[in-house]
């Protein structure tokens, strides 16, 4: 595992048992241990996608016992493992598995490139085997919650984040309330359609819905033959104004306006903040452009709905496990 | 006012205080009285659109003191007076007005014939001065909780009812909770964009959303040219092979499914009920071509959620104020 870096500064509560936050990716796994100190250490590590299809689960149950040991606990003073993790989950005698594109090759098929044959990846069941208390939610909800307690989405009952990064995620808050779903799935606006491109394949399977379209791992995909191998080359290419890249990113800002504008219309949130790798880095250019898309679309729906960067920066994804167990 | 019409058989709680239960539509305002003694009596009228921007919540209050006076009651002893509409709703100061495009002639403008100018018209004020207790909702959520309390949708936390008719409504149960959002406008999926089209106008003022695709004031517009004045006639031919009319139903289906797919995408829902003067009329047709739609979509996120009509029929906006406030 990596050295622990540096605690971002948060306060915690008197007496608080230690808590073990664990956000899992398709290419990354990330753990936190905190007390009532603060932050103890932080570790990832590459996604594990080989062997059974337990094999992710037992990495994060070593992960923890080996944070543990390196803050001199054992993993029985845990007071909550609070794990966030990419999706879809689908529950199997009321446990999440996770079905998600980008770590089950059973799912995605061999175009993918996946080295496993997981139709899902277990993930519940092993950890209550091995700890008390287990709490995992989808990364929307968990980054919502991080937005919600520390961000820019502070004291509001209707909200949404959205991440714009390799995938595309979103959380959302209605009536005060993170919206959950019959399997905790609430939340995958990335899969909707907003438009009708029928070439752009998803790892899910679909065509054109909005992660096919411009998500991070779209980009190449989409774009390498207009001579774009990449987003940062893209970015690059509009920054210095060549008016091909500037489309293409009038393009991007169409379908995430659109998933903006469907978030307004349909759960009358009263802001949306936008983190991600790919909006993080290129949100002077993009924030306006977004903003624009809705304009002065429908008022009754969209007036004073603000659009604002994730008030945690590129760091929401840190705070997301830790707000599920604080 | 139109004579009362038989009610239909709900069981109501001994004691109950007298309710009086208003429909507002774009077409026609309904009002049911009920009692323990069950309906007492149903009236309907055209919704007022002309004069002062209170004129159709006089009008709401003049027919309750008129229903009342023909169950020979006073508005006085009214439990609650429980109302659903159209929307979407503005509050100004805590209080909803309705920014109806159907109603307003002030948002729609003149070329929608509209009589009048008005931006809003208001609706809780005057009605809470007229009444001890006044519930409103949007007419999409009153219609979902009355087909989770009577309807296809008993049992289920995670739901959602669609109306598809004059107009697209919608409204969605999460865990256990209809969504009302800041203004109570979640819901307006019929203002959600799924797909390119910009030449479609909504009355909304924007182009190509579901609504303007696919409603019921939407199909004489789009297909007039193609020779179909209205929904009957295309339909019509399409009961008769009509290639032509077969390709438009398929297209309107194609829209509408994927509003459904968004809403099992976005929302993990169980179940889904549709109704509405549209869909109820043609459902043989329909129906299958819109499980079609999701077919095989994202299993993790569709499989095993139902399509289902609207277990109230054509009566689900009878009841949706009732749902309110018994």
């Amino acid at each position: 595992m990596d050295q622990p870096t540096p605690g971002f500064q948060l306060r915690f509560p008197t007496g608080m048992a230690p808590v073990a936050c664990v956000d899992i990716g398709g290419t990354k796994v990330a753990l936190t241990i905190a007390d009532a100190s603060g932050i103890r250490g932080k570790w990832s590590e590459p996604t594990v996608k080989v062997g059974a299809s337990d094999a992710l689960a037992q990495q994060v149950i070593r992960m923890i016992e080996q944070g543990c040991a390196q803050c001199d606990m054992t993993k029985e003073v845990l007071g909550t493992v609070g794990v966030v993790s990419c999706g879809p989950f689908v529950l199997q005698g009321g446990m999440v598995e996770l079905a998600a594109p980008n770590i089950c090759g059973g799912i995605a098929g061999k175009a993918r490139g996946l080295p496993n044959d997981w139709t899902t990846a277990l993930l519940e069941v092993p950890l209550r085997r091995a700890f008390a208390n287990v709490r995992i939610e989808n990364d929307g909800v968990g980054a919502l919650e991080a937005e919600r307690r520390w961000g820019a989405l502070q004291g509001l009952d209707h909200c949404a984040y959205v991440t714009w990064s390799t995938g595309i995620g979103v959380g959302v808050c209605v009536d005060g309330r993170a919206l959950r779903g019959k399997n905790g799935n609430a939340g995958h606006w990335g899969h909707s359609f907003v438009s009708d491109d029928r070439d752009a394949l998803c790892g899910c399977g679909n065509t054109g819905d909005v992660e096919a379209l411009i998500a991070g791992n779209a980009m190449a995909r989409r774009f390498a033959s207009l001579g774009f191998s990449d987003a940062a080359q893209l970015f690059a290419a509009a920054r210095q104004g060549r008016a091909d890249a500037l489309e293409i990113v009038d393009g991007l800002c169409y379908v995430m306006g659109r998933l903006l504008f469907n978030l307004m219309a349909t759960l009358d949130v009263q802001r949306i903040s936008i983190g991600g790798s790919v909006f993080w880095h290129q949100q002077d250019l993009l924030l306006p452009r977004l903003r624009a898309q809705i304009g002065s679309k429908l008022p009754a729906l969209t007036s004073g709905v603000e659009i604002v960067p994730a008030g945690l920066g590129e760091s929401v994804g840190d705070y997301a496990a830790l707000a599920l167990v604080l």
